[in-house]
């Protein structure tokens, strides 16, 4: 089973929810640490990062790297599956790149749980969506929206597809906000992101 | 290896964090849908429910019922850890009664950890705690505090216990606040905590 990460980032105008704490250039730095951080948990698979900014330059990673056509979730995560269908995936997984607490250990039993089943997903904080493992690719359509579990969940329903849930504390947090911050620290030792912040919070 | 589960429980000022939206009776009985729905994970299983409220008649199980003798969670989990260790026990379990994402799955998994690993803990919202394995039961104190994970932690560094994380969403969401209610809606179907709180906010 060949399957491709679907993996979107932007570094400008991230992160707003924590500009009382952190700069903008600051938060474009805690960008990169996250999205180093989860490509740590993806050593040897084909990524495909999908990204406004050029950043090939600044990672020094193995990945397949796609220029965002349009602005929003939605059309990059599409974008990204678009270009992993073209290159024959039988199955993507998008991940966030804001959950630095996913380990390669997640990653290998998403997949080990994608020869099994179809669609999987796992819950984020404030009715979101964590990962999302499609097989096919597009055996739903992605609803990256505020209310995306949900959504998902409706889409999988009308496909007439079964979902299974993926149930991980660690990929449930992702870092928007100055508590998602505080709760981040608490677990998130060892990181890249971790490093980062604490040196920024303690300055 | 016989593992008592620790039950604790209140229904009187419970939840006033929710008092906005349901009155004292209906969070005593919201706190006692969730207990119900945590007892069905826990069937056949040795549970020490310990509680100011008189339980038994309001309950159909097969538990071991001890009356709190003073107020405060840090003080119930050691009185009912105290009561498993006057009946052999090898090691205890501590569970939130307010966290009905709980499934029997879930308890299986953690007792099949608890062979290999002494101290389990599971992290909750808030840099609190979830579930807590303890073998043999005095291996730490329990820290129920506002910091409960950090101080479980330190607890285990200072015994020189190494602690294993257990990583679930549905053991991090209890229900405090109007936030998790809104997010255990959307997770919760099947639950008696579900149709009840369903109930009351369509009322």
């Amino acid at each position: 089973m060949r399957v491709f990460v679907l993996l979107p980032v932007k570094l400008s105008e991230a992160k707003t929810r924590l500009s009382n704490i952190f700069s903008g250039e600051e938060r474009a730095e805690l960008v990169l640490c996250m999205l180093e951080d989860v490509l740590d948990s993806l050593r040897g698979l084909d990524v495909v990062v999908v990204s406004p900014d050029d950043l090939r330059k600044k990672l020094d990673y193995d990945f397949h790297f796609i220029l965002e056509k349009e602005k929003g979730l939605n059309i990059a995560v599409e974008q990204a599956n678009k270009y992993a269908i073209d290159n024959s995936a039988d199955a993507t997984l998008f991940i966030p790149a804001d959950t630095p607490l996913i380990k390669k250990s997640h990653v290998k039993e998403i997949l080990r749980l994608g020869k099994k089943h179809k669609l999987i997903i796992s819950p984020s904080r404030r009715c979101g969506t964590g990962i999302l493992f499609r097989r096919p690719p597009d055996i739903i359509d992605g609803r990256f929206t505020n209310t995306s579990f949900e959504d998902h969940r409706k889409e999988a329903a009308l496909r007439g597809v079964k979902m299974h849930i993926y149930d991980s504390f660690c990929l449930s947090l992702d870092l928007d906000t100055p508590e998602d911050l505080k709760e981040f620290l608490l677990h998130g030792r060892g990181t890249r992101t971790y490093e980062f912040s604490i040196s920024l919070v303690k300055a």
